[in-house]
């Protein structure tokens, strides 16, 4: 069991609808330490990529992003949920549906900041049915970049999001896998080897 | 001149409406050693005051908050704009108006994450009429908690937060407070001392 789990054990809890709350070190309330190791272990596991820049979307992979960035030393840009007046024109777009809040966004990408030389890491705290990475592998597409790699804390294993993605080739790595969970004993099960 | 007005004059660009862009480094690309330089700054300036909590609010606040918590070795908490599925009822509530996007939004924190004994530093990347700070200092004060300061990106001075907020007592640092532009020459003046 990685650092990680240990600490969905210890401070996550199992609602129900498949909600699991991560709120006191991950989503709302952050330790930034936990975000520090999250960064360690993913620059262990993206060794072999030559990453440029990091890719994540508001507002809470925004945190864990910007740790992460120290340790690949690259600036982070976060996909925007909705138009802002102060965005010009000139952005990628793509259509997200978000499972928690029960609503579609568009999430767009200044054009400025995506080019086809940039190899991107995504990074996100959860990925579930996949939407917003879908999103955000779309904006990655549209600007002729490239995604070297997708970095993830949680990945809800029951749900299609992670499958899809893998089967589609990408790098994608979560470092914990929740395969089931239980509202009623509080239970969590991990993928092995996650 | 300190290295976040030289930055400003690098790669700011003043648009019409005293519209700052700031957002090829500060909030929407963002540059991750800048914000470490900001983090060890507001070390330096809130070095007396006992701070256990970093207080924050969604978007664009979360990744100077994250970089700067590093430096204090806090937690941070953000602030949610609208009311997720996730977050039970026992929150903490303010209601908070923002001049970029033409919208009031209540802002919320769960009341677990800040209890009485907290010394909480405030950060954000904007401080312009103040409002989204407000809504911060009313909700660390609804939790009996303590503002121990307010750490500040980029304050328009030629608007009326900072002001108002320094006349309260609080103890208020901004890295760069800008007292006029203007989108024609595009010309930036800083206050001296910041």
């Amino acid at each position: 069991m990685n650092f990680l789990e240990e600490r969905i054990l210890k401070d996550g809890i199992v609602k129900e609808g498949n909600v699991l709350k991560v709120d006191s070190f991950l989503n709302h309330q952050m330790d930034v330490r936990l975000f520090d190791q999250i960064g360690e272990e993913f620059k262990r596991r993206f060794a072999d990529e030559k990453i440029n820049k990091i890719l994540t979307i508001e507002a809470s992979g925004i945190g864990i992003a910007c740790i992460v960035a120290r340790h690949f030393d690259v600036p982070v840009i976060f996909a925007k949920k909705s138009k802002s007046i102060n965005i010009e024109g000139d952005v990628y777009v793509a259509e997200v549906e978000s499972f928690t809040h029960k609503c579609k966004n568009q999430v767009i990408v200044s054009k400025k900041f995506l080019n086809p030389e940039d190899k991107v890491l995504i990074i996100d705290d959860f990925l579930a049915n996949g939407c917003a990475l879908q999103g955000l592998i779309s904006i990655v597409k549209s600007a002729g970049a490239e995604v070297s790699g997708i970095g993830i804390a949680i990945e809800k294993g029951f749900q299609p999001g992670g499958q899809v993605i893998r089967n589609l080739g990408f790098h994608l790595e979560s470092l914990a896998i929740v395969d089931s969970m239980d509202y009623t004993t509080g239970e969590i099960k991990f993928r092995e080897n996650a």
